[in-house]
């Protein structure tokens, strides 16, 4: 299978979001430190620009858009996060933006899209065709259809994630011996495995999804794709992708050591954790990875080791967020 | 007035503090530079050892101690940040802590003060002196205490908040014209408000105070000591001192720029907008200068100017966090 970007892809971008995007720092937390009973480093992609990693991809796709192009507008389908960077990007470069976002998205992801200055238009998640309907849209206006993960300007800016992490661990001369990353259509962990890969050869790099959208998981056990069920539900509203992207998962089968799968009940406890003890606002698909560290996927046998994970977006409804952090120690 | 202490103290105590505290890091946030119509550079302090600034004092005050004197412990008496600042910075020193509570602190600050080992003796906050049970337990003990605010190591430790921003600020080549920082009795703006104006002495260093516990504005607009009327409440814990402190008040005299207060409404509101947007968790009392900017309280002429803005801590019981975030904008 043909890898659809290189690393040189990935330092491009890096080139391009330099004074763009926010450079989120590497933080580490005692009370986590503890727990996990080794050395945790974590990259807070909620503090990037509309408060996901989603910046980095829309950026570096939109900036590279010709003046015609740019007249002409993007659009994109999205549960909210790429919505928002997209949003966010288009704003900054001047550029007219058409996302095609579910009914049900939640309401801080549709109020943020639109306060950037985008257009929504809504459709209903069960019923309708985001693909259909985005691609009507783009006919119409003549637009640039920017997808959330198959594209690969997109897979190279939302490397830029892994490779501020790694540069920022080497700086610490903390290497992590195993990354883990929340994985929805895998364009973030194929962008960051592939950055990490190279400049930190001996580091595994790990997907993590919900529980029953864990068809990364499956089609790299089965190598081929595997779909979720379309009875399948999950409080990670950003990571409900139906299958491995076709140029994200042979990225992700060459780089990723793995994936592992946490249930929503893993995802509010680490949501809560991050609330009382690092101070941070995780939206529950921001969280898998930090839920598979806290309920015990990665075996530590070691307190000298180092670990990376990844808080991938902090777009949470007051309501969900309330339903994580009430009544847990 | 005699100041207690000198900028050296603060560089010493920064020194002493490498390694052990948490280096926090200098945010920004495109929607908070928009909202206030400048840069504002954050200090977020809730990213500090037991979730506050707190860690910075205790531990340069209980790191030097003698091998005699670590042996018979601390007493201290706190709502809660010092608390926990004491507790944690005890048990990385192997001292015994024994902290003075009052019955109505918040449970997380409760919580994670137990949790860092430390006892803790709780009292009534309207009916009992908590400066005659600590007394006591201290003399009982043959122990130190350590008051929160008014002692030059704990003035110094949390000095090295406004050292460390200033330093930042300058490496970015962006200097405030104003730094906000939440006052109680006033040992994070006094030690801080000293080191700034060392390292940027253009820069004016603003104290604020929840609105009817403004003892310290009272206090440098009468240039006497003023109280806080007994029957005054306000959902920040962290800030209800009831007079400068003795120590605090002739440093933040000469130091400050002068003093605002917020109220709790507007607080909440500031609560609120660090979830949304920041993605940050903060307590009521240390969002009191985010709360401050927020509500205009500064008037921002240019949009080339540049404020600091300290958030303080973040221990927040989860209904009062509920509170500050549900059914707002």
């Amino acid at each position: 299978m043909t890898i659809a970007i290189k690393f040189e892809n990935i330092t491009a971008a890096a080139q391009r979001l330099e004074g763009a995007a926010v450079h989120t720092p590497l933080l580490e937390n005692a009370k986590l430190n503890k727990v996990v009973g080794c050395r945790v480093l974590i990259k807070p992609e909620i503090l990037q620009h509309a408060g996901s990693f989603k910046f980095r991809g829309a950026y570096n796709r939109l900036s590279q858009l010709n003046v015609d192009e740019k007249k002409r507008g993007v659009v994109a389908w999205s549960s909210g996060n790429h919505a928002q960077g997209i949003a966010a990007a288009a704003q900054l470069l001047n550029v007219n933006a058409t996302i095609v976002m579910p009914k049900d998205a939640p309401q801080i992801k549709v109020q943020n899209t639109l306060s950037y200055g985008a257009n929504i238009h809504f459709y209903d998640r069960y019923t309708e065709s985001r693909e259909e309907i985005g691609r009507a849209l783009t006919e119409e206006k003549g637009a640039t259809l920017v997808p959330s993960y198959d594209d690969p300007d997109v897979i190279a800016g939302q490397g830029t994630v892994g490779l501020e992490l790694a540069q920022q661990a080497q700086a610490l001369n903390a290497i992590p011996k195993k990354v883990l990353i929340p994985c929805g259509g895998g364009g973030l962990c194929a962008g960051s495995a592939m950055a990490i890969s190279q400049i930190l050869p001996n580091s595994e790099v790990w997907a993590v999804e919900p529980q029953d959208f864990n068809d990364t998981q499956r089609s790299l056990a089965s190598k081929e794709y595997q779909s979720n069920s379309q009875e399948s539900r999950s409080i990670c509203d950003a990571l409900l992708a139906p299958t491995p992207g076709s140029l994200t998962f042979p990225i992700n089968q060459q780089y990723l050591a793995g994936a592992l799968a946490v249930t929503d009940e893993q995802v509010q406890e680490a949501v809560h954790f991050a609330w009382k003890h690092l101070k941070l606002v995780v939206e529950p698909g921001g969280a898998v990875a930090l839920a598979a560290l806290l309920s015990g996927k990665i075996d530590v046998t070691d307190s000298s080791e180092c670990i990376g994970v990844v808080l991938s977006g902090g777009n949470v409804d007051p309501e969900l967020f309330q339903q994580c952090i009430q009544n847990r120690e």
